[in-house]
């Protein structure tokens, strides 16, 4: 079984040891508008499910491997990063015993949060944390502790689904959280869709930023206290990087 | 200009988009053994520089971008984590105003971490930090404070750059903190040269763990509190993980 990383979105981002993977699949299985991204052929199988059933279909694909199917279980971006990876293996822990004797392979995928840090030049540049903001699966003040702590570290942060519909006030307590810990002046981007033609990005202060800048398929990131924002070639645009160097006098200021 | 992530080392993890540049690009610029992995061919100069070299080297990138050159930056993994991202625009920054007008574009790479996350299972598949433990260009002190921080917020973390020839000593000071902070049962993984024929993957306790057990090439990770090992299909082997979920009642434990 392999649990292959589909990249953001744009094909010249899925890697060739991914798409070898797909061609040579019975069984494609994961949620909806990823399991669409495999196009149709003959001798493929494609298993659509629901955005809350990862642990059923980590299941299902198990099943299907023991079985002796040739199963792929897809994921955008990479799957190791709250994504499909960590499913299969709970699932496989928990499961059949027959389970653990599969060979099972992880495939690296461009997780979104690179692709949304290369699109604005180097926000990441520098030491960072990366935090799921939906409470579906921990509760709010775990979110909020680590969001306290990730900004005392002084990281720069990239975070994954900053806004869900179900509980769409969770994000405007994170940009409260973070603009009591970082200021108003620290940079805030929102990528929205990255390397798709629905791409967005945004580059805002954290005074700026409203809770509606950011949908479930936008990746948000905030700089750190070093983090720089300059113009680029086209008008109005701009880079944001992070530098690599933190001077003595910059710690603690 | 392009900004290029090669991946982790195996071919077959490079992006169609990083592999299409190459090919266009009059001129590889980089550090010598991520400049060796592009072939060479007519029309194409390969520009190797030593290690310590970034802002040179994207200077002289920049330049031959300005003189009309197709220059591709190379960098293993990808070029926002710890690599020419941050370095080509603290260049662009500094120098040349007319470099601001130059059409730059940054193509993410599968990172060493996403890779070596692979090969293990799912280490980072929970919320995550991610921290160059090198002191060669921010104090020594900073690093301690984000590895204690880190610890508090109950990240699982994964760690370039743990060993230089230089510094010997500052891995075994970053172990002694994690031991502190994270207890002595805690899992750490040392992935060295992740998908290339030195690849070496090893998971021990930080109450096991040595200092000589990672050089220049080796990736770490620590895990969470919540981070599981379970045995793998091979005799021996075992695969890592982090849940998704966290249960109110194991915040704090």
């Amino acid at each position: 079984m392999k649990i292959v990383g589909l990249g953001p979105g744009n094909e010249a981002l899925i890697t060739p040891e991914a798409s070898n993977a797909l061609s040579e699949a019975t069984d494609v299985v994961g949620y909806v508008p990823y399991v669409e991204r495999v196009a149709p052929r003959p001798g493929l199988t494609r298993h659509g499910s629901d955005n809350r059933e990862e642990i059923r279909r980590a299941e299902q694909a198990l099943e299907m491997a023991a079985a002796g199917r040739r199963v792929a279980v897809v994921s955008s971006g990479d799957p190791g990063v709250f994504a499909m990876g960590a499913a299969v293996f709970e699932a496989l822990e928990a499961g059949e015993p027959a389970w653990r004797a599969l060979d099972i392979q992880v495939l690296p995928g461009v997780s979104a949060m690179l692709a949304a840090s290369a699109r604005l030049g180097a926000p990441l540049g520098h030491d960072f944390c990366c935090i799921n903001l939906s409470d579906n699966l921990k509760p709010w003040a775990l979110i909020e502790k680590r969001l306290r702590l990730a900004a005392e570290a002084d990281f720069a942060m990239a975070f994954y689904n900053p806004r869900s519909r179900s509980r769409p006030e969770g994000f405007a307590r994170a940009l409260d959280v973070l603009r009591e810990a970082c200021g108003l002046d620290r940079p805030i981007m929102f990528a929205r869709a990255v390397s798709t033609p629905e791409e967005r990005l945004r580059v805002v202060t954290l005074g700026e930023a409203t809770p509606e800048m950011a949908d479930m398929r936008t990746l948000v990131m905030v700089g750190s206290s070093l983090t720089r924002r300059i113009p680029a070639g086209r008008e109005g645009s701009e880079w944001v990087y992070t530098p690599r160097s933190v001077l003595s006098s910059e710690v603690d200021r």
